[in-house]
This record gives structure tokens, sequence and C-alpha cells, in this order.
């Protein structure tokens, strides 16, 4: 068969090794006679892998002892509710406004009646195209964290550079760059992370939380309450087993590959030629502010309906799979995340050469 | 290697046929070069997937069109606090107390502070060993509802009559045995099930709704409104695409076996033969009220803590996994889900015939 490459932004491709792996041991785990699947949460068996997946990743990222480290539910989404109900209740909230999600984590967070969400910065005037200036005398000095979103998935922009909020912690929705960027977990206060971009399957979120921050108020649901899923190592009930293990085998992909600032460096290699060609290209272009362009999620347009619906078809009879854009967005969109190999950006860059000059570019 | 036969209570036992098909397209789905974990939730791959699933789960439980059906996440455990919160803000809801889960419900919507929980029966006088009569007078006809927990998976009783609420609808977690047992759902208002022990991995829960009962009131999160969940047909957010996956392949090998009646039917085989062993035997006894005892969690005694440990240490070592009762109750419990099979029956009641005759009993 031909060769696909699949662009999604998520649920995305996953390491070929890491499935070829869980492939081979799908029947029969280590010899124990049963699926990962079939493994009891309370086994030993599956407590080993939990322990691993947490290890592994306390390692990759640098996780301080400081830190509690969650397997949880629900996406990036149920994180939008559970933040402010954790660490915000009868308390000033900030957020920076860069994207779709970040309006949604408003709109969540405002539901909670009993927090004061105050949104110090947007980039909704220029579509999102650019991350704001967050000055440190913006932050109120009171506020319970400063929520910021580092990779806008669907418009494809990126924090390279922290702001500066003074003592308030930073809470970073990183569902869409988390081990793809070498950030420093001791910059923020919590991170949480949908797994399905770099970590593993859909149905396991990740929450990163520096301990003094939970366990300061009463939480509607044990569920949603970080003290209690922390108190429980992640084990309050049956947590996603098959979807952290996933995780763990990605992590260990993930090392033996050279580490998080190797998956940077080779992912900053992937995107830059993917934005050298739409720079050089006279049909293509990003209408993202170069400084701010993410290295995960690549939009790019021709400026015409018609073409960008030709490319999009063209490109699926290529073995192109999931580049059309964002159904909010239009155009085209490349999400390159850790898994996605070089080979596929080179064969992309290929292609828009082709289409360029099939369709009346003057590259 | 050895048999081996899995009792876990959940994550259990799966269909062997199940887990090979899903081994043998792990790496490429349907020839289409990616692996189910690597599709986009909105690919026409997965909504097809989704779709089947939820057309055989209402086909094998004959679910009236006035029902929606849900693929959600956090388990049981989320339901605690979705159910009131959906349907009983600034009402009555009452429960009925039948074991640990019902007890966590009622505790959890307790935190509530807008609903109004009365606990109209209870089993807790002694041990949770039966279930206990309900009245139709007995019942509040202004309730939300009547919530029961149709097995009890540590307690191991079951519900095999409804009780009559007049016009209050039940409300039942049917974790343990959804698809073990041909219930009827139009005598529910609400079912919800972690898909961990009859449907598939853990990571899963699937929630059956009437749908007249949601979309009532303000909920504090679009995670955990059954109404946005409806509307959006699980697809408000990513779902957990894998376990959706699995579950279809679990439909389908429901349905390829007979369906659900076939699945009661060879369940209780499963259940009496077990049950027959313990009563015939003077060395093990049930500590459950006979015609309430559950044909999928099955609880046994010696009677004696230090031969109940030597029987499972010796259970593990002749290939039986999980064989230990749970943590609050000890002794032992063999869960007997649509997957395990037949054989693992005889071969465990052919083991306790072993160890009686070894162990001083006189049967």
């Amino acid at each position: 068969m031909k060769t696909i490459y699949n662009f999604s932004a998520g649920p995305a491709v996953l390491p070929k090794s890491v499935l070829e792996k869980a492939q081979s041991e799908l029947v029969n785990y280590q010899n124990s006679g049963m699926s990962v699947m079939e493994l009891s949460h309370r086994s030993s068996l599956f407590e080993t892998i939990i322990q691993q997946a947490e290890a592994l990743l306390r390692e990759l990222m640098n996780i301080p002892d400081n830190y509690k480290v969650l397997f949880l539910q629900g996406g990036a989404s149920l994180q939008f509710t559970m933040v402010p109900l954790n660490l915000a209740q009868n308390k000033k909230a900030i957020y920076v406004n860069t994207g779709s999600w970040s309006k949604k984590a408003i709109s969540e967070a405002k539901k909670l009646g009993n927090v004061n969400i105050e949104v110090i910065a947007s980039s909704e005037d220029k579509n999102f195209s650019y991350i704001p200036e967050i000055k440190k005398e913006d932050v109120p000095q009171d506020a319970a964290y400063v929520h910021i979103t580092t990779n806008n998935t669907i418009e494809g922009t990126a924090y390279y550079k922290l702001p500066d909020t003074g003592d308030v912690p930073i809470v970073a929705d990183m569902s869409s760059n988390i081990l793809s960027i070498n950030y420093n977990v001791a910059d923020f206060g919590l991170i949480y992370a949908g797994a399905q971009k770099n970590i593993g399957p859909a149905g396991l979120t990740v929450v990163i939380v520096r301990e003094d921050l939970i366990g300061q108020s009463e939480v509607l649901s044990a569920m949603l309450d970080y003290n209690i899923q922390a108190k429980n190592d992640s084990l309050y009930n049956t947590p996603p087993t098959y979807a952290i293990y996933m995780a763990k085998l990605v992590f260990e992909w993930i090392k033996e590959n050279g580490g998080v600032s190797q998956m940077e460096k080779r992912n900053k290699e992937k995107a830059a030629l993917l934005y050298n060609e739409i720079d050089a290209s006279a049909l293509f272009s990003s209408p993202v502010n170069p400084k701010d362009r993410s290295i995960n999620n690549i939009p790019f347009i021709t400026g015409s309906d018609d073409l960008d619906k030709k490319f999009n078809q063209e490109a699926v009879t290529e073995g192109f799979e999931n580049l059309k854009g964002h159904r909010s967005v239009g155009g085209m969109r490349a999400s390159l995340y850790n898994a996605f190999p070089k080979k596929g950006v080179e064969a992309l860059t290929a292609f828009m050469k082709k289409f360029e000059a099939e369709n009346g570019g003057n590259n």
C-alpha cells in the first residue's frame, strides 16, 4: 500500500515502533496470559506500569519533587472547570485569550459563580495571529493564577517566552506542545494536557501541579478534586489503564530518542522545512506573526477558497491525511508532533511545489 | 504457558477473539495506514466506529428511540456527580443504599448544595448481604429520581426485580451487570456504566438517558452536561476513541454469540456451577441472601482468615488470577462477566473440591 502521512491535529500519529510493541503484547502482556486491558488497576503488573509512566515523565520533563503528576480523564475541556474549581474559588483568576481553546477555558471558568475571571490580554483583534505581550504590572498580584495556552492548536501560535507574572503562578494548557518544546516545569504552577497529540491515545489527561496549590478548598466532586486524585496516586477510581500503558511506551520512545530537547530540535527542523516553503512561495502564505509561529500546528492558505479545496482534495489522493484546516478557520493545517516523520514534511513540500507550478504560482 | 483464568472485578477479562481482532488491526486499521488510536475523531473512519458502536448497543439492549446513548469519561464515579447535577438541582433525589458504591453515590450527591438527598432503604444493617424491599408508598412522588445499584460488585448482590417507583424514574448504576442481565431499558430513566467489566477497557463510561430528563437546568461545566454531550453526539471534545472501538468489537461479539439474553443464560449457568459448589461445601459459604445473589460477582469465604489466605495463595499458583476478595471485605470473590469462560468456573470448582479435601472440609 502507499505511504500515508497523517497530519491530524489530534488524535495524531504515534511512533510506529510504539504501535508495533503494543501490537506484539496486546493479547499476552509480559507472559501474564492477560492483555494490559484485562489487568486489574490494583494488580502489581499495572501498578508497575503507572509508576514507570510517572517516573519517565518526571525524568523527561525534569519535574521537581514538589509537583504532583496526575493521570486523569476528560481532556483539557474538563480541566477548564477543574482548574478554577480547585485553585480559584472565591478568588480572582487571570486569563490570556489567544484562540479558540483559550476562549473555551474562559467561558467554562465563568460558569463557576464564585470565581472572578479577568481577561488581561487578547489577540482576537487580529484573528489570534499573534501572542499578546503581557507586562508584569498588568497582572494583579492577588490573583490565584494566570492561565495561558502555550500552543494554540487551531490558530498556530505558541509561547516561546513566558510572561513575567511576578508571584502569581502560571497555569498552562499545554495539550499541543507538551514534550515537544522543552519548557521549564518550575516556571509553572500547573500544567495540563490532553494526551492525544504528543503523549498517547485519547482518553488520558496529564496534570502536573505544584503541591502547595491543591487541597485549599472544598471541591464539588471527588473526581474533580486534585487533592483526592493526588492522595490516591491517580487510583481513586479505575483510571484509563490502557491509555496510561500507551503513554508509558511513548515516554520510553522519547527517552530512547534523546529526550525532550532532541524532540524540540527535530520539531524545529521539521517546522522550518515547511515555513521556508511557505515563505518562499508565491501561492501559499502563513497567517501567523513570524515570531509567534507554532512548530506543532502550521496553518497555511492560498488566499483562494477554491484553490484550498483543490489542494486538500489532491493532498488526500497523494496520501496526506487530515491536512484540511480546522472547520472554524479553513485553509490547510499541518500538525507536526513528535512522532510525525521528517520524510512526511519533505513529501508535503515537494507536493506544494508541484501544486504551485500547476496552479499559477510564480515560484 | 499455563492457562490463566482472570476473575478480576474490573478491568476484567475480554473475549479472546476481540483481543485478537484488535491486535491484528492495531497498526493498520482497515488498510488506512493508521491505527485506530491515530484516527482523528472527526474522520469518517472514526465516525463510522462510534455510530456502529451506538447502533449495536441500541440493538443489543433494545434501547427506545427517545433515549440518548452517550460515550463519556470518568467512570461511574463521575456519574455520581453528573446525575444529580443534571437531573436534581433544587429537587429531591432518592437513594437506596446497597453497598460501597451506593454509599459513594450518596456521599458525592450530598456535596451538591442544592439537591435534597433522601435514603429510603438500606441493607447496611446486615453487611449489605441482601437487597432491601422498596414499597411504592416509600417513594416521594415529587422526587427527581430513585437511584439504585443494579449489581453490587463488592458485596455480590443484584436486583432481579425492579422496585415500583410509580412515576419517579429509576436511575441505575449498572456498571457490573450491563449487557449481562437482560433488563428492560424502558423501565429506567437513566442507566450508567463504567466500561471495564462487560463493555471494554477502562476509560469509557456509557450513559443511556431518556431525553426528556436532560436539558432542564444549568450545568456547571460543558463536559458534565448531558445535554451538551447529547447535542454533540459524544463528540463535544475528543472522546476516548480507542476504548469506543474496543466496545464496538465487544458489542459485535455479544451479537454474534446470541445477544444479551444468551449472555444472561450463560452467566446464570456459570454462576449456578459456583453457587452449587459453595452450597454443597462444608468449608465454603456465601455471605449473601440466596434470592439476591449476583451472577456476576460471587464472594465466598471459609470462615477462617488463615484458610482464606491459604486458598488465595494456592489459587494464584494454579493460574486463578484476582480471586482475592475486595480489600474492604476479605475472603474470595469470583467475578464472572460475559467474557469469562465456563471452563474457568469448572476449573475453579475442581480446585475448591481439592482444597476442601486437603483442608479438613467434610464434603
